[in-house]
């Protein structure tokens, strides 16, 4: 600590990111990346936008890319807000729309980086217990809250809330927003943006890293009501004028205008999601139910942790969490045939 | 409003960047860009990292490139802290290093995204009054403060502090952190990374957007003692893992790899800045002395917002701030030679 540290800082406890390793040939299933790489058509948009115009500022409000996530989800584009990534955007939901003096919900499994926020912002979050089969339970949701945050389908467990059950969680919290934040929304899941006109109380987010293959590029982006988007873009202009720069925002619309690629891609995932699955339950493996382009398995026998080190030793690399309820389970993304075919082997041979 | 937000959401004035106009053809001397393209080995390096790899995230602490501009000033890795444009690194200092319950000291006439940090995060901000000729005392910032920060040069004066005098206002806040916002300094001025190893209290920021021409790009740091780069990297890794995508880590890489180009290009906006101060000096205008890639000036007889209103009917587009002490004056960005000649006729002909 240091005495030029604003006080909050010696209380941080930052998040952390799926290891970047650097070495080459490595089999990385650890970061839930797509195996398969972005449209060719967004590699040409990119190109298009390489040349003397980089000197000159992006469209700070990114009109075009949002006309475009507007028109191919059928809402304005004031109710779409763009941020570098989707951490940013949520990032921004937890400062211009949870702070009300009362804890934030979320799962007790789920994605780590949302009590990081509760702990940048001073803000309160209360984990809510998922059930024994680490689902979510839409009653659990029912208690005085600041705000509702929960991804879906839930990350490390890969499992999806129906949208009927997304509504009673909206119906139950009629004065707080609650966020669904669909990351993995692609690999087999419904967007509840369909829902965004009949809930004002409802935000959804999404990212580009996944199901578009752009995880190299930091976009994400959050849809809902103009309010909840007025309330995005205050904090955001008061935050970083041009959060996206000119070949992210190119290369970001050129990925919704290749909608034949986007969906060789999810469906090339969910085919090899099913085909692991398979293969890890004849191993012995429990595999939870996934729509997500990863599963989340624990086996029988043998521990988590112990499996992670011995598949690393063989180079290659999943994610292993060292936390209560979830210590056994490995998750592992969905690679290429090749890549589920060495982690597979990989597994046999231990 | 709305029942949704935060209440500090209905507080927040947010910063109005320079328009960015989308049509054509005009004459755009109004948000400081580089009217020299960047470095064609950016392009390259970018074009080099346009491939599948844009699958995977990018790396989380941007090694190469915190290595290269550490090379580059003569530090160490440690000491440099990336992030998406210095608005961004801006936002984190105020937030990491500036909430110590006292007023935040600034120039009365400075970049007007200070004040828009302070409202963001509930920090009080204390404008310091510039002197008649607008230029910064350093006496006027021995007074109680939470830190201190201000551009040198400065925006949207242009006028440049030496290091003496820098080190005054360092000497005299031996307990808090001295921001120098280095925006423009390599028209002309010392960067102050040379002292950071002697005052532990100074943070110097620097951009991409000016000198290196990548202001499409969004690429900022900060540079100081490891103690205020780790509270920065504290904030930023509770905030957003991934601020720089790859493309802007290559090419950001790449623009600090090719020095020629860079003076070239610095020394080119400083050629046409004298000449543009010249032509306006016959004219009629006073200039301030400026370091930075624009100049301030107002004419003696002439209002600026009339003049700016002029120069727009001609498709000649400048800055005009409708603020105390500088309504008079307009802020116009060096150009290249023909935009530069375009604005001189312009005035001429009003």
């Amino acid at each position: 600590m240091s005495r030029f540290w604003s006080p909050l800082v010696n209380d941080l406890v930052p998040y952390v990111p799926g290891e970047q390793p650097k070495m080459a040939n490595l089999v990385k299933l650890n970061t839930n990346e797509n195996p398969f790489g972005p449209s060719p058509k967004v590699i040409e948009a990119i190109k298009a936008e390489l040349n003397d115009g980089l000197r000159l500022y992006p469209d700070p409000e990114g009109e075009a890319l949002r006309e475009t996530i507007a028109r191919y989800h059928g809402v304005v584009p004031e109710q779409v807000f763009l941020g570098n990534g989707s951490d940013e955007v949520l990032a921004h939901i937890f400062y211009g729309l949870f702070q009300h003096g009362e804890p934030i919900l979320f799962p007790d499994v789920t994605y780590s980086f949302y009590p990081v926020y509760c702990g940048l912002y001073k803000i309160e979050g209360k984990p809510v217990p998922l059930t024994d089969s680490f689902e979510i339970d839409p009653e659990d949701y029912r208690q005085p809250n600041g705000g509702v945050i929960f991804p879906n389908p839930n990350a490390p467990t890969g499992r999806y809330l129906p949208l009927e059950q997304v509504e009673s969680i909206l119906q139950a919290n009629p004065d707080r927003v609650v966020v669904v934040d669909e990351a993995y929304v692609d690999f087999g899941g419904e967007s509840a943006i369909t829902l965004v006109d009949q809930y004002p109380n409802l935000l959804v987010s999404q990212t580009l890293s996944k199901a578009r293959s752009l995880a190299g590029l930091r976009v994400g982006f959050a849809v809902g009501h103009r309010d909840l988007i007025e309330a995005l873009n205050r904090v955001k202009n008061s935050f970083n004028s041009y959060p996206l720069d000119r070949l992210a925002l190119a290369g970001a619309k050129a990925a919704y205008e290749d909608e034949a690629w986007f969906r060789k891609s999810c469906d090339g995932v969910i085919t090899e999601r099913e085909r692991v699955t398979k293969a890890l339950e004849n191993m012995g493996f429990e595999v939870l139910p996934s729509k997500a382009n990863f599963v989340f398995a624990r086996h029988k026998e043998q521990s988590g942790e112990a499996l992670a080190k011995s598949l690393r030793e063989q180079g290659i690399i999943v994610r292993h969490f060292n936390k209560p309820r979830i210590s056994e389970f490995l998750r592992i993304t969905i690679g290429t045939a090749e890549q589920n075919d060495a982690l597979i082997r990989g597994l046999a041979s231990l």
